[in-house]
């Protein structure tokens, strides 16, 4: 058995790895770390998970935790990351963070959007991106994850296979993307009071928005060229659920069924991955409580344009799924352990 | 591995009993039916399921069912069980049925309630109520289940320890529950439309509401003498989740605490039920996506009287879970196999 | 034109009280009070009101805003109300109160329901219950008005002809209520944030919640004897509305016809009470937008017992709608002026 | 006062017609017409418009209805307008109808995009496209409105200014669209049934959607050239309201200010549209119940292009607010008329 950390575990994200992984056949969750709820049992705290997962909430401990884990995941705000995860490296431990101070290849970007000092540099050398489907092999050597960001993981698994493909113009590409409300999680703010946020919608962080230069960042690493993207997330009435509909020009004409060819062939090893056929769009709720990633696509003829549609649980797939994918391909497990439920569509 | 069929696999209760039978460890979909969508996979129709489930619709064929399965549930519109469940029964095969048909001790009290005739006798009386918390020896040994509705089990379950003790005075019980929308099923009907029920609540068959009578058996055999109960259902607009919310008159003086207690030991070897502690009281997303039935109560010392909270996902221990339940006894399995899926909450 | 000053005007119930007044033939808005947003122009916090109210948020200050109104309403968290209006009061304003400072008859209930000591039994004494379907009199003679809960205005209103008329057995009562979040208010919470509560439903301040002695002063008035009553609220995702669902044991036999008759005798005058015919139940949508009271009810041969069903939206008659009705009649206007917009359903 | 006639007065678009024209001050309903309720009181089939609204609904008789009414709304599927509008015409009745059908200067559009033949070009050229910013003279003059479409008015309105200053290049523009459900209307179908909307998000009509050929035919008279725009449309899980996302390049340098500037100028006199300061953007409920345009955006310097946000409420602004607004005009009315109520916000 894994013995696993779960390093703010009673976030939003941090509740959907230790809900997941109590159901993982190879996984042992050893340790609940949160620092608001110490000595509570987490089950206390989530009354869904009792006589599951019982664990009391332990305080952060580099030394305590790696004495008892062989994996940690941190699901700890941005920031606050990268000053327990050297602990936790150098006591040989292996990391899957779930905030954003190991994404970046170029230090200067992750600085510039973050807009703080990012003060390990070498680990960050050593993290590489947890995008299993582009990544597999990275991953599998590295003990320092840098798990994506749910809007990136939903758009940039969108336009692969286009820009490998060289099927589209990279400078107007345009990803419109809309998420439940879950992706903000649990902190309190006026913008997520359930009266402020039901029966509305909008629009935020209007190209500014960090996940852009995470996009930008793999896609250009796909492209083999500097892709620049608008990105636009909105706000909208559900807890869970991305949907990214990316628009772009086409070099020459194409159907549907060519471009989704194309697709079907880019992803045919992917188990994750359900590209529909022509005619069929994916909606949220195909994926809500699963790490699938269902794309669909339409060329528009009259403007030589396509339109991808691309959903994924951004707590799963956004999130806990995928960290729990990467956690099965760093310990040599079959990459769909754990993760072979359904979505719940009701 | 167990061969199931599932009659009415497209319906709401249907689909979900797909969905969790897919994650059992000792049961194989052998067989899905839905007369409407013959020939198509259920992966088309549900396309959540596509890559875990594709099994292609097939037409209602007895049968060819009994040659395929070991056990059929039939997940059809009350009076369509009937018709098809006695030839599955005399093929030898076990079946669990989630319409009302074959719930009642007495078939007078079924014909009032249904208003409809029961064409056979014969099969009500071999046929046991599946409530395995109060049954569970008789469902051992029964080829033929009725499986309970959802309001019932959330309120009969919660009820059960003060009438099985003698606590509350039987005169005055009142029941007034709560659901989620998918209770309704996957029919088409303005009462469910989503403008017409999102941001609105409302009571409804105020005192004519079939579950009453099963509530009532069931509770009459309980307690040892005949109880009448109002039962007053809701339309809430979210999609899973029952709340019972219980009004009995105390007998004598009790604490909160003590009656929690005479829960606690009623149900002290139930896996799927969880007693609250004092002050404490569970929410509909406590079980959300679970089997278990969560409650808590209130003493209310200055009119000497309990108020009960009793919840569950009606889709689950409410149908197709209880159903699952059902069958793990029925095949001497233990009775929590593939049923240990904690809630979502989110 | 009445000159109108809205303290606590940022709060859910002050802001719905500036969108009606805007609205309003005969009232002025003059002052708006906001503590938290001094300074700062209303359409700035909500932008629906942009071009409509542009009024800037002023301190509270009594005796500025005594000179530039005539009547205050006060949204102000119980025990702040108190503070101020003796000040208001004094300089010769009508005061119309939306906390539960003033709604009490007796003093040593309130104490004692929510916890605190009242300074101002001279003032307590003053004031009048502001139901103007009970006490339409006394509201036109009294310059202070504590404006009845929102539970309270459904549940009396629900229960009154029956009481009256002695049809009812008093010792059985039980109040069923749900309401949509807006009354929790806009103070932050876990509780109230969106995913918390929407696909979510629960009971809570079970036996213990403050409306409950608010009910039971109005109905001992009413019966002319001292009642007792159950009360349990729940919370609803949805925005707007509650519903009462009420039980009663019927002292003799009746029909659902003839109490829906003795309503419509009892309540012939009112404009704000719709009674429904029999087969027919009121739901929140119908009262959602307006400061309509909807009831309906079902008589349960079989038990010889009532449930009744009352809605109203909560922010309305529950709140800013019958603040503004009391107005009316305290300024001689007929009772309706600026509250004949229907439901908005939709 | 205006005799008016609304046909197709229990369908969403209608009912709002009616809600809203019951609080016109110089508006009298005179003829609801319903072909489903034929003799039923419009406040049984509706139950918030009772005592409000109980006229009862009426067959579909022009003959009828001409004499009854000075103007009538028709609020009828696609199709059906053209049958009875022409009578009416002939009648000398004005008609603002809220269909397709009347939309559209060139018949050829109207025919290649709705798939039908228009048997009346010579009407087709007699009505005017209702959108009172951009064509209030004509609509004055003319008897026959075609009401524009709820995405095309939401869409048109946020890029008008920047298509008539020549701001932005024509070959790229992209509007990406979320609708609430309140627009698919009052017919059932699966997509709108609660639990297959609710907590769910999809695109549809990708590249096809109807509304694409109006919005082009006003950009390209605005434009003064051909313009052809991307336009998706999404299904959002809430009741009311529309918001565009709208890209388009900018052909030089600006800052946001600077467009923020030429909006304002643009909708000078405009009372229903209200453009938001730099840093600040509408949401949907900043318009809900009302029949306000607000209208942000945000220019990105990165990528030198321009995102417009731009909301309504699709049966207000998008439907019968307009309408109504039309109506005002054509009689001579301030435009404001009965429409200046604020959004409901909560």
């Amino acid at each position: 058995m894994i013995k696993v950390g779960i390093l703010g575990a009673t976030g939003y994200a941090g509740i959907e790895l230790v809900r997941m992984l109590s159901q993982h056949p190879y996984a042992k969750i050893s340790s609940v770390v949160s620092q608001s709820f110490v000595g509570q049992k987490i089950s206390n705290i989530y009354p869904n998970l009792r006589n599951i997962v019982d664990n009391v909430c332990e305080e952060l401990d580099a030394e305590v935790i790696s004495k008892k884990c062989d994996v940690v995941f941190t699901a700890l705000p941005h920031g606050a990351s990268k000053t327990v995860i050297p602990q936790l490296i150098q006591a040989g431990l292996k990391v899957i963070d779930l905030s954003g101070d190991f994404r970046y290849n170029d230090i200067s970007v992750y600085e510039k959007w973050y807009q703080t000092k990012h003060d390990h540099p070498e680990l960050l050398k050593m993290a590489v991106y947890g995008l299993p489907e582009l990544h597999r092999d990275k991953i599998a050597a590295s003990p320092l994850i840098g798990n994506p960001g749910c809007y990136t993981t939903c758009s940039i698994l969108g336009l692969a296979p286009l820009l490998a493909d060289k099927v589209i113009a990279t400078d107007n590409i345009i990803i419109d993307a809309k998420s439940g409300v879950s992706g903000a999680g649990r902190g309190l703010a006026l913008d997520y009071h359930f009266c402020e946020c039901t029966e509305n919608m909008k629009a935020y962080k209007v190209a500014t928005h960090r996940h852009t230069s995470e996009i930008e960042q793999e896609l250009s690493i796909i492209a083999n060229e500097e892709i620049f993207i608008s990105f636009t997330p909105h706000l909208v009435p559900m807890k869970r659920g991305i949907i990214s509909t990316i628009y772009a020009n086409l070099k020459q004409e194409y159907e549907t069924a060519e471009l989704l060819n194309i697709y079907k062939n880019y992803y045919k090893d992917e188990f994750f991955i359900r590209i529909y056929d022509e005619g069929q769009l994916p909606e949220t709720n195909h994926v809500t409580g699963s790490n699938f990633v269902d794309i669909g696509l339409v060329v528009d003829t009259r403007l030589n344009r396509v339109v991808i549609v691309s959903v994924i649980d951004n707590l799963i797939k956004g999130a806990a799924g995928q960290a729990i994918q990467n956690m099965n391909i760093m310990f040599g497990l079959d990459e769909k352990t754990g993760l072979t439920s359904p979505g719940l569509y009701l």
